[in-house]
């Protein structure tokens, strides 16, 4: 009974909703109905059927058989259509709209048991994303984040917004997005399993505020993260938030730090902020994971490699001794370089001087991965340059490589040069050694190394 | 004999080079003389007076009598013309080029000495910026910020451009560059101490890998941050990292803690990166410090305040308790809204509630700042609604606000509105909690409850 995988790949979708009907409180409006509408024509390759209940053609769900119903309507009426798609054999259900009563729920809960329908939310707001078939149920329109391997899954609508504004503006690439709302049927570890199995989704994300069936979940994820990275924002750390955060989830008791714990036992990385939480994902979903400490800087400019070394130092990590080997041979090569690390290959270093200094590094046993640093405007680096980076990282080292092309505008030039490929771009090298620091995390889960004590005790 | 005003406010300056020389090693060439002329005939308010040395115009020293002269040429050349320049009674000296001597130095030393002409660097790289009249002594062509009151100073090249890119792109607000290069004269001191004086700077900036007169430089930071703040971020906190550091600097001798503590009884507020030093910088130089712990949140989303309550809570801040007045006069106005902090107003607030509530909060005695969360996109808020904020900070609470449009585009959307306004803006909840507490640092600094024990030493 497993129809999770109809609320992201359906073939065909039916969307409920009124081109009249105006709530007082609530969200439901002829605008919500028309802004789904659009985003889903304009992006969903599948058939689109739209229901609008006033004009009374719910007729059209027995012929043309969908199988996801979006449905945007107050409580009473979206139940109502939610029984005439259960009944009508629709396999699952997303409820946009909230301010469902606890009876309502319950009527809810029933439709799933006794038709098998799969129910997202209600109160899920923005609904669901799914960047490879285009199916977008969300009320932005015209966002759409570009194809990816990042999978969110977002308790909170508002956080939930952001994530996707965040992903869409900086080009971040997207699986899938799962607005869960109040997770009557559908929930964090239903989402879980399904993006495991997904074969489009490499990272997943979540921001969470609580965990009803906390052991449930951390058995899900410690099964997941061995295969796929799991990173997660947790909201309401502290007591005030807290009780903002209890009022609309009943969540796992406890202190943050024994929610702290449990993630870290399930091998979940666990991030600070929305940034982090995306800049992290955006390692894992390009680079293999950092199997020792030493990270090796690479970079035209001196005081960012300092700043650089100084955050590689500050998130655990340490600055790689490079042999002798790979010193003498940089310094032969290029007069004038001290191939310590962190490595100034000073500002005329142009991508030969990259791709050679970049291959002595990477092969060179000590060294882990690298951060390189490239700025451009006050150098002789151009946006082109950057391309030996990406060729550097498919040479099999199977060691990570971030780069950082410090600042506001270099940071644009060069990204937009390295945007489709394999290598995360940090504006700041402490961003960059952070992301390195979720790839070292990840090496260790991976290894077992992380948790390992619970883990014998199952 | 205080002549480091003609760096930032001369009438004539006369330009250096070549248009012929290119070195191998080092940065004078063709395109340096043309690229700084470039900008200066774009910006600059005053009179230009280049000059070619092949040319053998220097002649024209001794009749347009410039103020300033900067200087771009290999350090024998360099050296020549500084000498014909402080004999001819130039005021100051911009060396942009560095790979000086020793006993090169020396000869500079001795021209400030012999005819008073202060001299900022060599190896100063991009010289200096002053947004007031153009000044613009840097090679990256057609890079400006935009006029504001943050003074930066930096003591590396490469971090600096960093910060002039990041100000650029951002759009933040600056008076004054200052790229120190080696510091053979004009230093740190010297700089803080023209700044102290300068009406357009508010704020000051500093990026330090070291500090050579350290008890100079306290004494007189000391007495500066009374009146205004000075940020600081500092390169080479890491043992690797210092030894970097010092292989272009001879610092204050110590570990970390030590600088910490020297920084922490000058009064400068210490920030972890460019951002951070930048994202502080925006709010002191726009918002009046805050006097107390205690902070308002007021959002039109559920979620991201939770995640500001956690920031606020995690930057050593606390929610404020609203007095029951506010929280009753909050909740007759609006209903469904429940008025307790971090106060969610609902996604279809609109600027007449922000205003309202923005208005009780901010007049509640218990508060003694408030944070503004206003998404967009997955709400009813539209971008000129932020204008309220502005309306709010201008009724004389004496309170600060930051504003937050969560996101990517959102943020960019409100930014466009309230760039030229006082209100901070920050594109999430973690960073603007981290500029409230700048804001709370400064106003201890202020009131000499930081580091008071070592002020009654003096």
């Amino acid at each position: 009974m497993n129809s999770v995988k109809y609320l992201f790949e359906p073939e065909r979708v039916a969307l409920i909703g009124s081109g009249n009907l105006r709530e007082k409180v609530g969200m439901t409006s002829p605008q919500l109905f028309k802004s789904v509408t659009y985003n889903m024509r304009k992006y969903f390759d599948g058939k689109i059927i739209p229901i609008d209940i006033d004009a009374n053609d719910s007729s059209k769900l027995e012929k043309k058989k969908p199988e996801l119903a979006v449905i945007m309507l107050p409580p009473e009426l979206s139940l109502q259509q939610a029984g005439i798609c259960a009944k009508a054999g629709v396999k699952a259900l997303i409820m946009i709209t909230g301010g469902f009563k606890n009876d309502q729920r319950e009527q809810l809960v029933r439709l799933k048991r006794d038709y098998g329908a799969r129910i997202l939310g209600p109160n899920t707001i923005m609904g669901v994303i799914n960047t490879a078939n285009g199916l977008n149920t969300t009320f932005e329109k015209n966002t759409m984040p570009s194809e990816g391997k990042i999978a969110v899954i977002s308790q909170s609508g508002g956080v939930g917004a952001c994530l996707l504004d965040w992903a869409c503006y900086y080009s971040i690439g997207i699986s899938k997005f799962a607005f869960m709302g109040d997770k009557i049927d559908v929930n964090d570890v239903d989402l879980l399993e399904y993006f495991s199995q997904d074969r489009k989704t490499k990272v997943i994300c979540l921001y969470i505020e609580g965990i009803e069936n906390g052991r449930d979940f951390i058995k899900t994820a410690k099964r997941i993260v061995k295969t796929k990275p799991i990173l997660a924002l947790k909201g309401g750390i502290t007591q005030e938030a807290v009780r903002r955060a209890l009022s609309h989830t009943s969540s796992i008791a406890g202190t943050d730090e024994v929610f702290d714990a449990a993630l870290k036992k399930a091998g979940i990385i666990r991030t600070a902020n929305i940034e982090e939480l995306l800049d992290a994902a955006i390692a894992l979903s390009k680079q293999p994971p950092l199997k020792g400490d030493n990270v090796a800087i690479v970079s035209n400019v001196g005081g960012p490699a300092i700043l650089a070394a100084d955050a590689v130092a500050r998130n655990g990590l340490k600055l790689a001794r490079l042999s002798e080997t790979t010193k003498r041979s940089i310094e032969a090569r290029y007069q004038g370089i001290d191939a310590s690390n962190p490595i100034d290959i000073i500002a005329d270093a142009r991508k030969e001087r990259y791709a050679t200094v970049l291959r002595h590094v990477l092969s060179d046993p000590n060294v882990d991965g690298a951060l390189v640093i490239n700025m451009l405007k006050s150098t002789f680096f151009e946006p082109e340059d950057a391309l030996v980076i990406v060729n550097a990282s498919k040479e099999r080292y199977h060691k990570p490589i971030v780069d950082v092309p410090a600042g506001g505008d270099d940071f644009n030039l060069v990204h937009k040069v390295l945007e489709k490929s394999n290598i995360p771009m940090y504006n700041l090298p402490e961003k960059a050694a952070k992301a390195l620091k979720a790839l070292r995390l990840y090496a260790k889960v991976v290894d077992g190394k992380s948790g390992k004590r619970e883990r014998k005790r199952e």
